[in-house]
């Protein structure tokens, strides 16, 4: 499989721009992109590595036990790799968070198509304890864990019937002042905690979020440390039930577990105490609020939008490849089969998700740089202010990203006709693992309710003429549309006049409510489609003007012309594909006319004339790795076929002729004898 | 599990529809509704049809397995019911057609979620056979094949290169005069047969379908019956490469598979010649026209309508159970948790799907009787002017309602929070059997684009003053939209303009390319966007009118008032649904003010409370047994939490309390010696 497909390198060769150019841009540099490209090497050589068999041709027990052989040895590799090249490392929440990365970025995407168990070690648990546990918490168990000494973690928060409502949660933890130790309890099957990664059959410790009883009084959610496995022998501890709760639409290498708990006992000092104490005495001390905790909420939702556009770039890169490979019905009747890109509703199932891509890129960077200004400003005791914002941005970024990401992976899937179908294709993976997000860290519609909730208030503080953040001054521009020469311009103009009138109808659907004599959560509730379609128009809003002053402030600095002139065309893409697509809403808010909305097709299609030629090339220069797309239909050298065809021989079932199913039923039914 | 969670109880009684009543309706009288449940009842307690392991838990080849041991008993099962019940059996087309909707009905979904490998003989092999064989053929081989005496079929037409444009199929029949056989041969890696369910490991006869080759010359695509497996041992025959393509992302137990020919010798009366023979001497002779082979392809393509819309009122039937038994955040404060269909946000995203997959169900009878009539006409030698507009609303409403009830499914299942995610809750099969409709039996861009061209053909001939087929009166109706006080009409009359203008629009976009002076078809190609457009909105127009008007059809006959009832508002709901959901190009052709809009969305508003408590009685009212949805939170007893417990312990990972990779890996690695 040496060679490239013809077809493919034609594109190659005859693309405008250089993907070596564009890879160092997106990579953020050509020392980031030469540092990721030698960890791949060191790490991809590996033959322990691979996998013998397709994960999708295993049984959920062989894939659990393939997945632990593989990331215990990718661990040991990384942390060797760490020891050369970070000799200096100390662990910190950010050089956690960098580690984090490796584990969940495209290097481990390249190992792990659905995830696996000991990513939730370094993620949530150690996260949690550097977070919530005290000095002397810190000393007794860091080491330790970052080691992985004895200990592999993770952090039990939902439970079977609670999630959202995280109040609800029924676990329990009574403070016993005798022995000084903790009782913890799961008073009922749907008190069960249920997701916690790595809990099923990995992690031998795990934080447990219980609500804390002391003499009888009600104290809140707190954090525990609570040993759940034998260190020697592995077995479940004395009252603790754990296990796995089975395969799903995605991330199966994860090991989704749940545990209950029965009159398990811990010391005192395993209550992560940083932000409440008990005494030993039973005395409770509430300490400062934990505005950090909200911070990694966000953070979370900012790394959440980063998974999703990279999937949805993912597939978009599998999608062009085949496109061009793929030759399927002459356009014109005499001439030979065309590359299906060459159909223009290939391209448009397309080409819109690589501009979508890009464009959430260029909101998951400003919205990182406006979350660690913040986070810097609340360090020196101010930027309290800006917390709503931030709050309210990541919501409706995180939900409506990965909504249209899963729609758009799922989009590329089909356009890869039966094919995509395949398991072998990956797209199957990818979606699972996007849209998971779709309910993790958040709900979709209870996200978008809160970005709503915000909004409202803008806007009525804005009827008040208070002064708006940054992002909504526009809810206080009452000027309609004005249509000029710059198509992206109205588009994104119109895009924020929608979101502003629908935030008004949102307010006045719960104003009318509430004349009703209705509460003001009933009037929420029956506004709730109001209050969600302000959220969806207000992200929208924000995705088209961010992209177009991101372009803007790029072009100012140190762009080659290439990367400028297709950046710009993607982005006119995606503001003009999302002033379409959003036509309802749009059309509703403004006045347009039907000649106007032609010009916007025009150029749409003009667009996608454009970008045509240079697909190839810049699905090339977001630098994903074969071993990241695992994909037979989007690898670097495009042979389709060969792939197809070498992966469907590997199956086990294909590696003897006959099944035994042939003699024990096959044949005694065409004989009539079972 | 014997006692119904009491919220679900609760719901039945406060109906204030029966679902009995609704029951009968829908399943087309009771006597069918008592003939199916008297089936189930007859399979489902055969404990040897059950499954020992979630089949999400199996292997691959372990699933193929045990899909095999499970659906030959089955079939015998099935036998000794239809030999009992149907004495009077005898084969045709008809009887086939029953027997398969069986196979691949409710009962057969309940026994294989994700299908299974020998519905293939009874659907594609044997219809082939009985459609495309002499006399002669039939009298040697239907016997034996509906006997499956020796026999196991299957039908290869696709190719790892070639699926939509069948014409560029490479596999090659050469006639040998001498010999008086057809010798077969898969020229390319791109002509192995892929995709053919059954073919990879158990089928041991299939139907090729390849060029003709009669000295030298071509003559088309023709039929071919092939042995690739010995009757005996089951090894494949000389010159045969067979095997399964592997996973997907769903259809998991149908074992697809690939087929290579080199050099396979059949005799001469295996080509299917009853539309074209090869005499013994290599005459070639070319029979009538198959006209009845368009009829199959339509008649799949209902089957495939009602197969989506089954698959989306399952995911509706468990999302709505689900939603009743779950109970999350409290609306007011104070008060306790809702269940979460009291949350409007909930309720817009169920109720909907249930009233689409009702007009689904309408128009998929409305089609049948259509198709059903053409045939007829056929028969006695007319009807033939319907073939163009029977083969284009089967295109299109097959092909988007396919796309809107995997959409909708996907939705449901996000409705379901995390646990919808759970492979036990079965969204994920539902799903991928759905959306693999998007493809197979003519790919979705396809499809629309083949409706376009009808309604682009049937605009210019409204415009010479022709009589218009009914589907598509409305295409000379240019009157402009005057809003009454009967919302659904304005809506479904403004679909109808929308359809209209988008149509002409496609034509107008065609025009414009022909006068620079392209092609025919590169102008069809540039104008790719408005057609489909076009067609999206005529499937749109026709579902809506539809509806209304079969409900009038209906209300003429002898319905209950309760399900008169109910049935209207889920009419009036879905037509209300479509008009807000395509806003985007009802807005751009019709002038509708703000108030208007704002009377449908309050008018939908209140149709979701009306049918709220009826929303259970509705879901039961569609009857599918236990079996049949398969599904943790959606059995009839909504006991979810301990439904889900009980199906993550059933999983082979929880059945030891120790992995192996403990030893072998997690504590080496932990000790530092991996």
């Amino acid at each position: 499989m040496s060679s490239v497909n013809v077809d493919l390198q034609r594109e190659r060769s005859g693309a405008s721009i250089d993907s070596e150019d564009f890879a160092r841009w997106w990579a953020g540099g050509s020392d980031k992109l030469e540092e990721r490209r030698a960890l791949e090497r060191f790490v991809f050589k590996d033959a322990e590595l691979e996998e013998a068999v397709h994960p999708s041709c295993l049984s959920y027990k062989e894939r659990y036990e393939q997945t632990i052989a593989r990331s215990t040895k990718f661990l040991v590799k990384l942390r060797q790799w760490h020891s050369t090249n970070q000799p200096q490392f100390s662990l910190s929440v950010d050089s956690l968070r960098e580690f984090r990365v490796l584990l969940s970025g495209q290097l481990g995407t390249a190992l792990f198509q659905q995830s696996f168990p000991l990513r939730l070690h370094f993620s949530m648990f150690l996260t949690t304890l550097l977070s919530q546990g005290t000095e002397e918490q810190l000393h007794k168990w860091l080491n330790r864990a970052w080691h992985m000494d004895g200990i592999i973690g993770t952090y039990a928060q939902t439970e079977l019937g609670h999630g959202t409502f995280v109040r609800g949660l029924e676990t329990r933890a009574d403070y016993d002042a005798e022995s000084e130790e903790f009782v913890l309890n799961t008073p009922s099957l749907s008190a069960y905690k249920w997701w916690p990664g790595g809990l099923g059959n990995t992690a031998n410790m795990t934080i447990v979020l219980a609500q804390l009883y002391v003499k009888g009084q009600h104290h809140g959610l707190q954090p525990f440390l609570v040993r759940i496995r034998d260190e020697e022998t592995h077995q479940p501890l004395p009252g603790v039930d754990v296990g796995d709760i089975g395969p799903k639409l995605g991330g199966n290498g994860v090991n989704n577990g749940f545990l209950g708990l029965r009159n398990v006992r811990i010391p005192r000092d395993q209550m992560l105490m940083k932000n409440a104490q008990v005494l030993p005495d039973g005395t409770f001390v509430q300490g400062r609020p934990p505005l950090l905790l909200y911070g990694t909420m966000v953070y979370v939702r900012v790394i959440t939008l980063r998974d999703v556009l990279h999937g949805l770039l993912q597939a978009a890169t599998i999608a062009t490849r085949y496109s061009v490979v793929r030759r399927q019905s002459p356009i014109d009747d005499n001439q030979p089969e065309v590359q299906i890109l060459d159909h223009i509703t290939q391209q448009v199932k397309i080409l819109p998700q690589i501009a979508r891509g890009v464009c959430y890129r260029l909101a998951a960077d400003w919205l990182w740089n406006f979350y660690a200004s913040v986070l810097d400003q609340l360090e020196r005791g101010s930027g309290q202010h800006s917390l709503p914002e931030l709050h309210a941005l990541s919501c409706c970024l995180k939900a409506v990203a990965t909504d249209e990401a899963s729609e758009g992976i799922d989009r590329l899937r089909k356009a890869c006709g039966g094919h995509g179908f395949l398991s072998s294709a990956n797209f199957d993976s990818i979606y699972g693992m996007a849209t998971a997000a779709y309910t993790y860290e958040g709900e979709y519609t209870v996200l978008m309710l809160q970005t709503a909730r915000f909004l409202v208030r803008q806007y009525t503080d804005s009827l008040k003429r208070r002064v708006l953040p940054g992002s909504v001054t526009y809810l206080r521009n009452t000027a309609r549309l004005s249509w000029g020469k710059d198509l992206a311009e109205n588009a994104a103009r119109a895009l924020e006049i929608s979101a502003m009138e629908q935030t008004r109808q949102a307010w006045q659907s719960q104003s009318m409510h509430r004349q009703r004599k209705l509460s003001e959560q009933q009037s929420n509730n029956l506004a709730g489609r109001q209050l969600t379609a302000a959220a969806v128009a207000h992200a929208h809003a924000f995705l088209t003007r961010n992209s177009l002053q991101e372009l803007e402030r790029l072009r100012r600095g140190p762009l080659s012309t290439q990367v400028s002139a297709v950046l710009g065309q993607l982005v006119e893409l995606f503001v003009l594909d999302t002033f379409l697509r959003q036509a309802g809403p749009v059309l509703r808010w403004n006045s347009i006319t039907g000649t106007q909305l032609r010009l916007v097709e025009r150029r749409f299609e003009q667009l996608l004339t454009k970008l045509r030629p240079n697909a190839v090339a810049l699905v090339d220069g977001f630098d994903f790795h074969d071993r990241t797309l695992g994909s037979t239909l989007g690898s670097y050298d495009g042979r389709v076929y060969e792939r197809l065809m070498a992966e469907a021989r590997r199956n086990p079932l294909n590696q003897e002729p006959v099944n035994a199913t042939f003699r024990s039923h096959l044949q005694p039914m065409m004989r009539g004898k079972l």
